[in-house]
């Protein structure tokens, strides 16, 4: 089995987050100057550890191994949050990277083919997970067209603005790829509550969203009777509430639904509103919850519109996701190797975050290795893992990698 | 009894429209250049009427009648919202221009002290009420210092640009004023469902403020299992709803209670909130649905901070206002002057929205008289009164103002 070089690993994640490093923190946006800059290094990595690097033409990097047979493909994303932590994409990419090293180094596994790869704009700047769309065939020229971002820049003004215009997009060859390892920090804390030190994913929660636009009558707060009033802040407080009484009901073990959102028109203290939108967003590892909810949520809506006063409409607020499984065979080379490095401190678990391995699992079989977040943070400059944790799940990696190449190879 | 002339009281009221017109609206807030204009052609009109006019260091302009004897006050404002009805505050000071007119043109009345004025900003573009609390003696330093409108203008500056710096603060001499009468539109539907056609108010409603601060914990809405949130929207709309349910309990017919503003940070459809703000307005003529509902609010934050999870704070939103009885004396007066001109088609019954009178009730006895706002509008061009409508309210107010000065002075 192949050993990772523990000092090198750390000391590449820490060059890595160098890169747009801000205090603890890291702002290395994709397309931005700083995320660039980490592409290029990367890049020189890849070269280093005897890959055939490019960088594509949505900024993807890929590097091929120059190995012949089945290949896996190993990576996460290097682009940030706008105020994002070190080690969200980056220790992904990173892993991938020594996996190719340690690979190399051991004599048993040398002759094995693993392709590293960072995606672009996995954080959604212009089009969440653009680069594993794009790496796997699955982005149109509808998602592209109008993606901007929260200043109003446009992906093709981003692209020619990073110099990327004239270069080409990479596909992944049919046919190459026994799989997809993706590891990442958990950004939750059910591992670090726990005390384990190693997640296997089972799957990626789907994800639906519903916005409920609430059409009432403005007027004047000391005139208007209450039994005259169309209230459309009223109808959304108790849809709110009525959903966070009902949702329960229908929830699976990790079933979540969230109301971040809602706007109210004029939003004044005086003044009764005549407009109002929520948005709902929930999430299950299976269909069944996800289809409990939306049922629910429409049921509640037909009442309260059969009730009259404020007119309630239901809009999708984003194309579903659906919930996502990781290839079982996969995963069992992971457990294997997790069993071996940290026996009793690995456990299967779903994840309720989304991952580019959501997009890659369309098309090849995938996998997810999650590590522990220190108290759960994410997307904050405050979050960090331990560094026995990261170099634990970097082993394990590269353990399950020889292993189911050597697997792949064997049957190919 | 003095008779009215409909013409001229028409004619008048479509004058001062014309002063800052935007289409059927009005846009003549206090200090603008539209609302000098209009105050000056006011000051020219009382002076035309005999009266001795002054423009004061707030705004107000005050007719002074120049007959000895009791005198009575009569007037509302001329400032208008950011976009205002024609008819808002405008009414009752062309009324009161009008009463002078009538009461000098018969034999019986001329004798009578009538004065007239129109208010400044009543409608809070710096302070709400201004010019009556200035007029009577309740505007202190404190109120005034800090006043800034929605654009940062502040009230020194206003003044300073309206080139009143250097004149005087008129106060009401006291025992001049036998009392204060305001006509106003109802700026409800009241009269206009009903088919009446005056209203004698029986007192100004009391208006109480809250506002709730929810603070929880933001977290990332797809890893953050429910049981562990702590989500400030959540208690929001819980404790909205339960407001909703629960106030009704305890209301009186005219009970009214409004919760139109709220603030959910971050805002965000995938992030759990950690900080909300919620605001409630609750209005009655009597203190106790008011006090009582000030209890179920408390009672219901107690009951989910004794939860735990989101902790609610509780602040006055701010100063409370009392409601305000009219004068009995006074509405006596209007009611027999309603009854003879408009017999079975007048009623007694509360202002929703609050008025000068309400301040100036403090100091003088003070009583007001309704005339129906078409469909109920109010604060919007499209706001408006029937002209027979408008011509009975300033006879029956003419009528009224006589009866009561000629009591008065007859008392001695």
């Amino acid at each position: 089995m192949p050993s990772i070089d523990p000092e090198r690993l750390l000391a590449d994640l820490r060059t890595l987050r160098g890169i747009g490093a801000h205090g603890r923190g890291v702002v290395r946006p994709a397309f931005s100057a700083a995320d660039m800059q980490a592409r290029r290094w990367i890049a020189r990595r890849y070269e280093e550890a005897g890959l055939e690097a490019t960088i594509d033409g949505v900024g993807n990097v890929l590097g091929r191994s120059r190995n012949p047979g089945k290949a896996l493909l190993v990576g996460s994303h290097s682009d940030t949050q706008p105020t994002g932590g070190w080690l969200d994409g980056a220790l992904g990419v990173i892993y991938a990277l020594e996996v190719v090293r340690a690979l190399a180094s051991d004599d048993a596994t040398r002759v094995l083919a693993a392709d590293a790869v960072s995606f672009q704009d996995e954080e959604s700047r212009f089009v969440g997970c653009l680069g594993s769309r794009s790496l796997t065939g699955t982005l149109t020229p509808d998602i592209e067209r109008g993606a901007v971002d929260r200043d109003g820049v446009t992906l093709a003004d981003a692209l020619r603005q990073a110099g990327l215009q004239g270069a080409p997009r990479l596909r992944v060859a049919p046919g190459r790829h026994a799989g997809f390892l993706e590891a990442h920090i958990e950004q939750g804390p059910h591992l670090d509550d726990a005390g384990m030190r190693i997640g296997v994913v089972t799957g990626i929660v789907g994800l639906r969203g519903m916005r409920f636009v609430f059409r009432g009558q403005q007027n004047h707060a000391g005139t208007t009777m209450m039994a005259r009033r169309r209230d459309a802040a009223t109808a959304l407080y108790e849809l709110a509430h009525r959903i966070n009484q009902e949702f329960p009901k229908a929830a699976a073990e990790r079933s979540v639904w969230t109301m971040g959102r809602a706007r109210i028109e004029p939003n004044a203290t005086s003044i009764v509103p005549g407009y109002a939108e929520l948005d709902l967003q929930f999430r299950d590892a299976s269909e069944a919850p996800l289809e409990a909810f939306e049922a629910i949520a429409l049921r509640l809506v037909a009442e309260m519109n059969a009730r009259g006063g404020v007119g309630i409409e239901v809009a999708r607020a984003r194309a579903p996701i659906p919930p996502t499984r990781m290839d079982e065979g996969l995963q069992e080379h992971i457990a294997a190797a997790a069993a071996r490095h940290a026996p009793g401190k690995w456990q299967r678990m779903p994840s309720g975050a989304f991952h580019d391995a959501g997009i890659v699992a369309e098309r090849i079989p995938s996998a997810m290795l999650f590590i522990p977040s220190i108290g759960g943070i994410s997307h904050d400059f405050a979050e960090d893992s331990r560094d026995e944790d990261i170099v634990l799940g970097c082993q394990v990696l590269a353990d399950a990698a020889a292993a189911i190449l050597t697997a792949a190879n064997a049957r190919g």
